[in-house]
Order: structure tokens, then C-alpha cells, then sequence
């Protein structure tokens, strides 16, 4: 393969490698991601910021130093709700045009210390919720590429860069994977640490990544949460796989109906058992208790902003807020309690399978004027903290880019991914 | 009473509806306040920073306008891991001396909003951990007031703010509060929102209340969760309290074991009943377990510190990141399954007790150079995530303060707090 072509086309593990073994130099990997930048941006605007000279210095530096670490001379996309000490994080808000943090967030200094080369800041909705910021889907640009990490994924979906951070407290890594076509991964909750992301809500904020294949998602996992497991995702059988139509089935387009009817054919022809899942009918109330319990956190949350600046929240934004303040405790106190008793059900509902998959999405990204999509299939799986994987494998009616997400057992990120990762290449070629 | 004896010897509550009547007017309560400060700062060394003018300023406006929430008039200390946005914000260590954050942390922005009057900032341990700040014991300057939260306790306990905010991830709120001989809170875990205060452990960090009585912290909580309940502790039956001496029972101070020999009688002639309860055998392993967990948490959330400004960081804090570092992940997760084992323990523990009586600390505050004393008899209660408030009602043999901490059930604050209000003017009492 041509050395352009490859660099462009290949996931941040398979990149790591070559560059672990000195095949390739990062400097060669940052200028192919910067003529790309360069090329695709000013059509897509998937970046608050670039940071092409320190990242050149940065590549050259380690060019000529011993492997750092993990990620040694892999170009990373950062979301611009995660501090950076040395460029400006805005949070996706007027209210913090320019602003610089005084310090790195846990998870991007020990991404530098693994060796990364921070490419730049990438485009977030405001704070992390429904406000679109200017990117648009690299499909087709008439699309949005879904939120909240709506610059990650199209710059990874562009091949301007090979891995991002992303993060989800409703359906921000999910769904924009899915409208952009890229692997994205949602941890457990509580599997990486948060210190120095910009917060929405305790409960739900977790910290995530966007990649081209699964393996790469897993990379990012394991310098972060010190899980060196995720570095072999082999699986020693064929997964278990149910599918998980949720009681949202009937929103769903066309082309998920599709996408989900053809797997039972192309996954037991590889071996794999698959199934039928049906949720407990309670199920069905968890994206409203999501809705609740999101608004009453982040209300509170982004008290600074609202009682300093609210005149530069978006009309949305304060209007959930509002909500989130008008909220009885009681109300979300109960909402909470929906969520433990649905944790308590899912040993049984996970009995015989090793991941769920189900819709990320609607469908197809919608058109750009229409803002960022419908969240309502993530609110559920997020709210349980349960591991989630974006699979990219299918193309809709204009197109754009459709998949399934692998939802595997809390806790059991090794598991799901390594599933994941089983299942995708033969999703694919179905 | 006189006025001045009143306002140094009233609890934030009682005060507030004072401020609330106008009886008083907050001018008068924030001089009250600084006159105190000014004569015993120099000595105890309890804040970071007085905001004297600004409080002035705050507190003639507020005397000016209408009743503008539930801390009308209210001064505050606030520990110095919590962002403000017009005061420096060290987070104890070298590395953020003068460090100015853009915004407030949420609980700030709640409480001004709420009406209360920033009188500064109080001394915390380096990052809220080990490495104790200059602050003394205001019953004994030879002694430790405890830590992390080591100013907002000497400085309730001295008088010179009638209510603080302290955090706690083993037992920065029930030690110092123990050893100050003030009311200290440990809310359930998740019951405040964390946003701007510093981070060291995602699975334990806990927003707390440092004040006179219970209901004093209580009304902070309120303010911060929203949970307006906790305005009414009105208890309606006698509560059912359990005698938990621990597995560190062994290592309490005799100061500690006679406080929990005289607790049977007095409660009892009150009309509680008094039971023991024994913990399983499990439970003797959480202490470790925690040690490990805020270790491992830890090590990656102070990440830009140890790769930018380690030699700013002392030497203890530096071998519980190494340690944390070198821990391996399957390590980590075996003792969050410990802790979730134990969790679900929890149910049978509290089935006939509303609350247990436990050793806060090993008995009175040690001598300033032993350092801010042993976490110990926290550790498991936090890491649980329970609900426990620290109840000072007696004297050790140095004549320091001696009491117990009221630990309730998960997310039953009210209750919890309900019952400590009920015991603690009768354990005063015997």
C-alpha cells in the first residue's frame, strides 16, 4: 500500500506498531495528518484548534528519543472539554472563549506521558449537551456528524487523525460514531478517572474514545485506566450475541431494521450464537429517568455559568437547566432508584449472552439544520453504566453510515471489547 | 445574652433565621467574624485567605436587599479544593500557590446564590491528602486540628465562621471534626455535585459540611442537593442505634472506649434502644481496600502534577502515587468487588437500627508533629459511600474533644441526620 494511503486508512494500533518498531516515523504520521487537516478542515470544521508546531516539534522530539510509551508518536484528537496546560479549552461556550486551564486533565497527561503528540482540540457541543458547534458529517456535509463529541468523530471519520477522545453522559460518543462511521467506545462508568473534563453530571459523565477499529478504542482504555488486558483482545469462542431491538424499536428507521435483520445470518455463519433479548417492561421508563436525572445534576453543575453568564447559554441549555432547578428532589431521588433496580436486573438478562447488540441511533445522520440527533437510544445503557462499542458496518439509504452498538456487562469492558472486536470484521463483511 | 457571646456561640441555623427576621443584620455577623479572626489567626493559622472587604462589601448589600435565599447574610469558609472565581485557589500545595480559577466550583455558586457571604478560604492538606498545612488545634496550638479539611474545622470550632464546607475521601471531614470537637457531615456518596473541587479518587471524593450542630450542616446539604427535607430533623420516634465497635476496635484510645461505655445509659434512659452490632468478618478488609482503591485513583488524577511539578509534591504523597502506579488493575478491581460485596451486606446491618455509633478517630487529637492523624476508622464507612456525621459530645484526658460518628444507611440522609440531631444534645447531656 502506498505510504500516504496507509497512513490515512490505518488504525491508531496498527500505527503503533509500525511506529513502536520504527517502520514509520511520528514525524511522518503528524505531517500526513496535517496535510489531511489542511485539505478536509475548512469544509468540515472538526477543530477548535491545531496545534501544528508543537505537535511537529513533539513528533520530532520522539523521532529522536527511546519509545515513551504506549502511544509513541500517535496523533491524538482532544475534545475541548478536556484541560489542556497548553492550549485554549472553550467547552464549546462563548463564555470560555480562550480560556486556558492551568493544567492538563488526568486522562491527557497520561497520554502525553504514553508517548502521544496532541494534534489539537476538537469540537464539542456546548458543554457536552445539544448546541451543535459548526462541524459537519464527513459523508456528506449537508449531515451533522451527531454530538456531543461531534469533532472527534469527524476527524477521525476524515482520517485527519487516527484516535480521539470522546465522552458520554447521554449518547455523546455513541451516536456521533454512528452518524460519522467510526468505532466508538463507552466504558463502564467509573472506569477512567475524570479529573479536568468540564462535568455535566456525576452520575453519568464518562470519558471515552473514537477510533477506526476496535483495538484502537481499547489502546486509549488501557493507558488510561492501567488495564493492560485490553491490549489482547483475542476471544477464545465464539461470543454469545442478543439482540436487543429495546422498547425505542419502533422509532427506529429503516435502515436499523435492516442492519439488525441481517445479523443473525452473517454472525451464526461465523459461529456465533444468536438470540433474541427482551428487556423487562420497566426498562422502558429509563431514558425518561436519564432525562431526569441529567437535568437535575447538570443544573446544579453549571451553577457558576448560569448565575455569571446566563445570557450566554444557549436558549436550550437554559431551558434544561430550568427544569433540572423546577425538579422535586423526591422526583429525582425516585428516578435513581428506577436505575439500581433495573443494575439489579441485568445478571438475568445478561445470563446467557456476552453482549447485547442494539440501536445507537435512529438511523442515518440527519440533515445538519436539524441539529444533532436523538439520544433516546444510549439514555438507558448510559444511565447503567454498562460498557458500550460503537460497530460501524453498514450504509443507509443516502449513504451514510449505520452500525449496531455492542453493550456488554458492567464492568466487563475486556469482554465487550473483545467481542466487539470479533464481531466487526465479520459485520462487516456481511 | 450579650450579642457579641451570641453570634460567636451560635450555630449557622440559628443564626439564619435571625438573619432572616432581620433580628440581626449579616454586617453584624461577618465583624463578629473577622474581629474573631483577627484574634485568633495568628495563633490557630486556620485560612488561606480572608476576604474581608469583599465580605464587608457582600454583607451591606445583602443587608440592603430583599431575603435572597436559605443562607441569607450566612458567612462561610470554604476549603481551598473548592474553585473560586474571585478568591485564590490553592488545593494545598506549592504547585497552585496564587492559582486563580476562572469560575466557581457549583457548591460555591449555590451557596452564593443562596445568600451566603464568602469569607475566604480555609487551609486544607496537599490535595486534600496527608501533608498537613500550618493550621493548629484551637483547644490545644500543640495539637493537630486533623485534616484535610484542617481549617474549616479549627476555624468552626474557634468561632470565627459559624459554617464550613469540607470533602472527604477517607476522613478529611470525621477526623478533624473529631478532633476540633465540631460537627462534621459526610453526605452519601453522589449526594453533591463535585464540580470544580479538586479531585483525587472519582469512587470516593465526598462534598461535606463542617458546623456547630447537626442542623447546621444539614441546612449547607440542603442548599447544595437540593434536598429540602433536610430543613426538618424532626425525629418522630426514638432511634434504634447500634453499637459498632469495628475490627480496629483494638487500636482505639481509652478516651474512645469510654465514650461508647457511657453511650448504653444515656440513650437508653432517653428512650433509644441501644443494641451491638457486630460487621462481618468481611468488613475487617475494607480499611486495605480502600487504601488500595484511593491509591490507584489517585496515581492517575494527579497526573499533570507528577509529570510537570513532582518535585513540588511532598515525598508521602509522591509514594502513595508510586505505589498507586504500580498496582496492577486486577488488584484494583478485586477490592471494588470487595467493596460491592460489602455493599450489599449493608441491608442486613442496618435491619433494626437507624443509625450505628462509631469510633470517629482513636481518641484526641495527636501533637501537631505526629501529623493529621490516622484515617483508619473512616476508611470503610467512605468507601460504602455511607451517609455519617460526627457527633462531639466529650472530653479525652488532655481535655481535648472526644465523640463518636453516626453512620446511616445508603442515601438515607435524612434520616441519618435526623437521628444524629436527636442524639446529640442527649450524648451532650450524659
Amino acid at each position: 500500500m502506498h505510504t500516504s494511503t496507509f497512513l490515512l486508512n490505518a488504525g491508531a494500533a496498527q500505527l503503533t506498531r509500525r511506529l513502536q518498531s520504527r517502520d514509520i516515523q511520528a514525524t511522518t504520521v503528524v505531517h500526513a495528518c496535517l496535510e489531511r487537516i489542511a485539505e478536509r478542515e475548512p469544509a468540515l470544521q472538526a477543530w477548535t484548534h491545531v496545534a501544528a508546531d508543537a505537535a511537529l516539534a513533539r513528533a520530532r522530539a520522539l523521532d529522536d528519543s527511546p519509545i515513551q510509551g504506549l502511544l509513541h508518536g500517535l496523533p491524538l484528537g482532544i475534545k475541548d472539554i478536556f484541560d489542556t496546560w497548553d492550549m485554549p479549552t472553550g467547552y464549546g461556550s462563548p463564555i470560555y472563549a480562550g480560556h486556558q486551564p492551568a493544567a492538563d486533565a488526568a486522562s491527557v497527561a497520561l497520554c502525553r506521558e504514553a508517548g502521544a503528540v496532541l494534534l489539537g482540540k476538537t469540537v464539542t457541543t456546548e458543554f457536552a449537551t445539544f448546541q451543535a458547534g459548526p462541524t459537519r458529517n464527513p459523508h456528506n456535509q449537508a449531515h451533522t456528524p451527531g454530538g456531543s463529541s461531534s469533532g472527534s468523530c469527524a476527524a477521525v471519520a476524515a482520517s485527519m487523525v487516527p484516535l480521539a477522545f470522546g465522552s458520554q453522559t447521554a449518547a455523546s460518543i455513541i451516536r456521533p460514531a454512528a452518524y460519522c462511521g467510526v468505532v466508538g467506545y463507552k466504558p463502564s462508568f467509573g472506569a477512567i478517572g475524570r479529573a479536568g473534563v468540564k462535568g455535566l453530571s456525576d452520575s453519568l459523565d464518562t470519558i471515552g474514545a473514537i477510533g477506526r477499529e476496535v483495538e484502537d478504542v481499547a489502546l486509549l482504555a488501557a493507558c488510561l485506566s492501567g488495564n493492560q488486558r485490553l491490549l489482547d483482545l483475542s476471544f477464545h469462542h465464539a461470543p454469545r450475541v442478543g439482540l436487543c431491538r429495546t422498547a425505542a424499536w419502533d422509532s427506529v428507521a429503516a435502515e436499523t431494521k435492516a442492519t439488525m435483520a441481517m445479523v443473525p445470518a452473517a454472525l451464526e455463519k461465523a459461529g456465533a450464537t444468536v438470540v433474541d433479548v427482551e428487556l423487562p417492561a420497566g426498562f422502558a421508563s429509563l431514558p425518561q429517568a436519564h432525562i431526569d436525572i441529567m437535568a437535575y445534576e447538570a443544573a446544579r453543575t453549571l451553577s457558576d455559568e448560569r448565575l455569571r453568564h446566563g445570557q450566554q447559554l444557549s436558549a436550550g441549555l437554559r431551558g434544561v437547566i430550568e427544569r433540572g432547578l423546577q425538579m422535586p428532589h423526591a422526583e429525582y431521588v425516585a428516578q435513581l432508584q428506577l436505575a439500581a433496580w433495573a443494575r439489579a436486573q441485568l445478571p438475568a438478562i445478561f445470563e446467557n449472552v456476552d453482549v447485547l447488540l442494539a440501536p445507537s441511533a435512529a438511523g442515518e445522520a440527519p440533515l445538519f439544520e436539524e441539529g444533532t440527533g436523538d439520544p433516546q437510544y444510549c439514555r438507558a445503557w448510559t444511565l447503567l453504566g454498562l460498557p458500550c462499542v460503537h460497530l460501524p458496518f453498514a450504509r443507509g439509504p443516502h449513504g451514510l453510515p449505520v452500525g449496531l452498538q455492542a453493550v456488554g456487562k458492567l464492568h466487563a469492558d475486556h469482554a465487550t471489547l473483545a467481542a466487539a472486536a470479533w464481531l466487526l470484521p465479520r459485520l462487516r463483511q456481511a
